[in-house]
């Protein structure tokens, strides 16, 4: 393992994917990746009694069903890596008490996704851990109260807002042979371009995104077409096209490689879901899905997923701060 | 690098700490450990506007002192892992923005500092890093506003709460040698005995601590005498009585080598602090000042930190739920 450029780290003894589940809500299931996702459940709250309960069993089935898939029990996994956008991880911590196994709990926003795969890959290739748990969750309707208003409010959005996914999606990442391989991340720092509104959350992160992405094509002396596709996590729409305005101006072209999960989860004609769909759980449940799916197929050879977060808290933004943005990157490649 | 046991880590290259700082506020300055703080700060809001400002300022001060103590530039640092009590970790986001440094966010309530100190010793020993910052801070304010209620209200407090320490205490974890080696990590895993009482959150985490003290002794094969202490972050002294009880249940006593940071920052009977200092800028604070200059001294051979985190929130308190514990364990030795 090297640090490698500015932000990057390659690994030598790859750590792999071994195992992958995903779990996902109603409005999930019935958009364009519904049939790659393990489960899609009809109840919005879970069983659970609040929208916090909620997430937290969400988070406890994906996990109770990855360790089903890979036919192992929590006593087979060192470590997890897990969080969500709820004040105080509360969701990650409610949903995973019962697994019995150290935690590292951590906030990235909506890049969480990225930065728990790059610790966890870390972990494993470097002989700490023999396999890790890297997950991340989020719930659009937790995430609404959190952030915005509760539901029944009835409030009306803007058309630059995001739909918060609800999903989560969690990995094993071993160092015994799986199913893809992990080969190197690039992790991203806070990039603040000043921007305030906090319904147009694409533009608040396209920034980092570009800065982690041209990092990552920097530090490994690639060009954007090494790679099959450069997903990034939640910028959706607005997102999308201020990401590739910034790089063209460092005169680097990712259009025809570039998709971002939070444009492929929904299909915004039908599912008026505005901008695209957003949360921690939007690049987790789709690369825990349709992006290891294709790998599998083999379409994919090598990506970089971008997972994506925007850094406020109601507080902040009552207090009239700006939302910053941070990107981690990592490169899954087929084994 | 090796797992050991259930849940340890040892170090073969041992990164050490190459530098340390410390800030603290008016009453964390006026407590035992005044002198050994690289700076108190007489203005609780830091020349900020709000408790958030405040916090974010003591972070920024902070790891540029410790940059400045170590004559080095944010260049010099391949990653920052950092965290705080806010929800969406914004003390932490608008305090590093300003560095451009890429980032690890990470949230284990007050066991925070634990848990960076821990990532970023794998990254340093793994190779994948030559040198990183890890930090933790609390604000009492901000605190106070978040999981209680703002200072305005004027309410008063049970004799079994603690005062949330204001302090950042950050370190440098480095290949080269440096002050002290970290020879190994212990992580914890969420305890919940279901208790509930978020104005006794010394009870509630030490079940935690007990559970990560004792892996780590079975883990390294070490009694209590084999440590010169084993510090937890912020227990007090009624989380203290409780460790000390249910550790004797398993047939260990730690009584001879047991303190808590939360009770050396504080004078409880001049300070009106209760039960004793708690906060992740607590454990963090203490470790930067008292206990490295305590090893400069030589007067610490080897002890094991254990940052004790409550795994709450105002919405999880709130809906009736438990307060479950975590605790991370950081071996450190002279040189």
């Amino acid at each position: 393992m090297q640090h490698i450029g500015k932000a990057s780290i390659s690994f030598d003894n790859t750590p792999y994917i071994q195992e992958y589940a995903s779990i996902v809500g109603k409005k999930e299931g019935e958009g364009p990746l519904g049939k790659y996702f393990d489960e899609i459940n009809e109840d919005s709250l879970f069983g659970g009694d609040n929208w916090e309960d909620a997430e937290s069993r969400l988070i406890e089935s994906t996990i109770s069903k990855l360790l089903s898939k890979a036919n192992m029990s929590s006593t087979d996994i060192d470590y997890i890596l897990s969080g969500d956008l709820l004040g105080q991880l509360i969701a990650s911590s409610f949903g995973l008490v019962n697994f019995n196994i150290p935690l590292f709990g951590l906030y990235g926003a909506c890049s969480t996704f990225g930065e728990a795969v790059s610790l966890g890959s870390v972990l494993v290739a470097s002989g700490a851990a023999n396999r890790v748990i890297a997950s991340a969750s989020s719930h659009f309707a937790s995430a609404e109260k959190t952030f915005r208003f509760p539901l029944g409010y009835g409030n009306q959005r803007k058309f630059s807002a995001t739909w918060t996914t609800t999903g989560c999606g969690s990995v094993i990442i071993s160092k015994d042979t799986g199913k893809v391989k992990i080969t190197g991340i690039t992790t991203g720092k806070i990039v603040d371009y000043g921007l305030k509104d906090k319904e147009n959350m694409g533009a608040c992160m396209a920034p980092a995104a570009a800065d982690t992405i041209y990092n990552n094509l920097c530090d490994f002396g690639r060009n954007p077409s090494d790679y099959d596709k450069i997903f990034t996590g939640d910028l959706g729409y607005i997102g999308q096209t201020i990401l590739i305005d910034l790089l063209r101006e460092k005169g680097i072209d990712i259009s025809d490689v570039h998709s971002d999960c939070g444009i492929e989860i929904f299909d915004i004609n039908l599912q008026d879901t505005h901008a695209g769909g957003s949360g921690c759980g939007c690049s987790a449940s789709t690369f825990c899905s349709y992006i290891m799916k294709q790998f599998e197929a083999g379409k994919f050879k090598r990506i970089l997923l971008v997972p994506t977060g925007a850094l406020l808290s109601p507080t902040s933004s009552n207090e009239g701060n700006s939302v910053p943005g941070i990107a981690h990157g990592v490169v899954f490649e087929a084994v």
